[in-house]
């Protein structure tokens, strides 16, 4: 057997029992180690890896607590596939000529009635966010650049911002957006409150009050309120939680309905499936609504969450005449704290920047500045594969406590990236009750209702993977177990 | 003649020149020295209150740049009153029954123009903003808060801000609230990305597209560009250059128009009139609007620039069902870097918070905390009188230039606080002709097209006070004049 162990690790590689554990699970993955199988005992591991008893413990606690082994009493580690594979993945959403009649109201209540709820109970254990812990993110080294372009340039807080952003931090944009295939100039990025204000400016550009946008179902109840807040439609169109958006399915839509004037899509992770757009499908897509003349809004606030090596292409790399309006944010991958979000519109820029001023002017540059120097040095990609890492490690625990405490034929897809799960409850158990039932109990999760205008994902739930897998996250997926099983 | 130069001067007061040239320039007023008088000599100067050469020039010196004295040849210098003083003021509007249709086309096309036109010239003197030179704002205090801040709190930047704002910024805003009047809770104070934001959330929260909006006429192109974008109907209302608003006015429009959904005011330092609103009129706005269920926004932007020792109420503060929604924010009076505003929204906040929710989130906290904390201390009022009296002489001489360089018939009210000039040409003078030229050579200011839909402000122009005056600018207002002329 290879020894990994004996490679020198570079500096920021994880420690070495995390290296020991991927490398068996990747034999037990190709079937070199059978479920079933006694592990190697901890003296033999010892010997053959050259390592100390206790890397030898943290190995084997490892894989137990990853799913991939078990402890029997005095007999050992035994080789087990977790019980999350074994779950039944969702089924395929089928692309019907039936679509809800455009449903735009109840969305505000519910979202309102829901955070309401939220706040006034005793949540301990708070799983129904989109947002990772706070540890996960470099917010030393954002505060020693923002600390010292205080003290270098304090005209920042006197004098006017600039034009659509600090431009080190557009620049850094631009540049980080090679790697998705685009060619974007600093001249075409605006530096926006966040991705949800990109949105905004997106829909408020194209669209008039009582317009059709296309959307993806599900979708994130940010996006659905941002719909009904502009008075515009939101027409849903059916998702795979494997490869996103049904393209056919939008085009069967377009022949339904004239008076689409925009479709908005998350390519990558998509909120809240986790799925992955195939690039032959973004082309289609892309081409389909440059033929009808609709503009196509990308949201990419998740994809440098990616658990690969390589970034897969942005739908905006495709554009050719100007018809996809890129929009984004930092919120997720670098400091949940700063509200850095920008949007690339195409031929709509001159009248997004219009409406930003119009909105909320140029926003403050001090945090794009922190933000600009940290993602033009290698940090920021050391950052980023630390926190895949640890969301890795956090999103398979959720996933394997779930195949474990729920009941049987809940459904799961583990999405190859991200801060949470899309989780299937059996039967038409009502997540809403579910909801209820937790939150008197402290624990709070978000009902699938909140993510769609029909009652098709009533008996969903999304889990929040952001915090470190720890006793209350366990006891709390647990005890939603025992809720969606009494229920 | 009672000498104020033997008073111990307390820190933070102006320089002994400027406490004598303000003691002379009572005496003027009051008569007791009158127009062509001869100032008494240098000599009897230093004597009289004790002072140096230096000082007693200075102080004459003082004297003529502020219009009150000229020096003649060999004779020493004269008492004269200022030419501003004699500058015709302008006239009342009529309250007419009869309003232009509502008009709600064409102002971001003008806006546009004007500032795609003025970023492609080479503009040398920019006197088209509302903004105060940086030198004027406490960067230094400013700066060492956010810097301790970041520092004791980098889990600023990693956690979720906090809801509504941070907690200290929204307290100092309501202990401030008091010296206008007002009783707020901070859980009454809502954070937002300046005041333009707070207007837009205001308006969306009352009123849907296509309905009516009273705006006073003029009014800053900000708040039209606004109401444009969300299909909002501007109604300009005739407003007094010394009292604002005209409310008899407005009851006349509430019975021509019955969708009127708000009405928006600036009670103080009205951009670009410069008008103050008397107490008798502010309450009877709030019972009118009040009676009629209409929503009253007030902007609140600018009222800490009156040169006054007692704040005015607040609309605010005769609000008794939460009809008022009050918007201000910090970027004129703290920090023009910075994007701090607030709304405080009465029986509509709820509504509000979801709408800023949906909108761009809750705001960064690292600039509320260090305005907050400054706001806490006594340098906040210091900071407030040094930038007052800094603009009042910047004021001051710029009205002085008007007044000399101007053709004659140009009307101007000088207004008791701010930034800006607003400036009535003779005759149909067009003020875009004015703008035009004027670009050509360099020099920007804000033509009056600007701040109406109709044409009723073509032959006006607003003037920025807020640099020092100097050369640069007493040669651009001296070119404004003789192009006004010569149109």
């Amino acid at each position: 057997m290879h020894m990994p162990s004996h490679m020198p690790p570079s500096p920021s590689a994880p420690p070495l029992y995390r290296r020991l554990a991927a490398h068996y699970r990747g034999a037990i993955e190709a079937g070199s180690l059978a479920q079933g199988e006694r592990m190697p005992s901890l003296r033999s591991l010892m010997r053959l890896h050259d390592i100390s008893l206790s890397t030898a413990l943290q190995l084997c606690r490892t894989l137990e607590s990853d799913g991939w082994a078990e402890a029997r009493d005095r007999s050992g580690y035994f080789v087990r596939k977790p019980q999350r594979l074994q779950m039944m993945p969702m089924g395929e959403p089928a692309a019907s000529t039936s679509f809800d009649p455009a449903q735009y109201v109840g969305i505000h209540a519910r979202v309102s009635d829901f955070v309401a709820r939220r706040r006034a109970a005793d949540v301990k254990v708070n799983l129904s966010t989109a947002r990772a812990a706070p540890q996960l993110y470099p917010a030393e080294a954002l505060r020693s650049n923002m600390a010292r372009a205080l003290r270098l340039r304090p005209e920042l807080l006197s004098g006017a911002p600039p034009l659509r952003g600090d431009l080190n931090f557009r620049t850094a944009l631009a540049k980080r957006a090679v790697s998705s295939g685009m060619t974007l100039s600093p001249e075409e990025v605006l530096v926006t409150n966040g991705c949800i204000e990109a949105l905004n400016l997106a829909l408020r550009a194209v669209a008039q009050p009582g317009d059709t946008i296309a959307v993806e179902s599900p979708t994130f109840y940010g996006l659905l309120q941002v719909l009904e807040s502009l008075g515009l439609r939101a027409l849903e169109i059916p998702t795979s939680p494997q490869t996103g958006l049904s393209v056919e399915a939008l085009e069967l839509a377009f022949q339904a309905y004239d008076d689409i004037k925009a479709v908005v899509v998350i390519p990558h992770l998509q909120n809240p499936l986790g799925s992955v757009m195939p690039d032959a499908h973004k082309e289609r897509l892309v081409r389909l609504c440059e033929s009808r003349r609709v503009a196509l809004v990308e949201d990419d606030t998740y994809t440098e969450l990616l658990d690969v090596d390589t970034m897969p292409r942005a739908i905006k790399s495709w554009d050719r005449g100007g018809n996809v309006i890129h929009c984004a944010s930092l919120h997720k991958i670098l400091a949940p704290g700063l509200r850095l979000g920008w949007i690339s519109a195409g031929r709509w820029q001159a009248r997004v920047e219009m409406l930003k001023y119009t909105l909320s002017r140029h926003n403050e540059v001090l945090s794009q500045i922190g933000a600009g120097e940290f993602m033009g040095s290698g940090a920021y990609d050391r950052h980023l594969r630390r926190l895949r890492a640890a969301l890795r490690v956090q999103r398979e625990r959720t996933a394997e406590a779930i195949a474990r405490y729920f009941p049987a034929g809940t459904r799961l897809n583990l999405p190859n990236g991200g801060l949470q799960l899309w989780v299937e409850l059996p039967g038409m158990c009502s997540s809403a009750d579910v909801f209820d039932v937790a939150l008197r109990e402290g624990i709070a999760v978000a009902p699938g209702l909140l993510f769609s205008n029909s009652q098709r994902t009533n008996h969903f739930l999304r889990i929040n993977c952001g915090w470190p897998y720890d006793d209350a996250v366990d006891n709390a997926i647990r005890r939603l177990g025992r809720i969606a099983s009494t229920l």
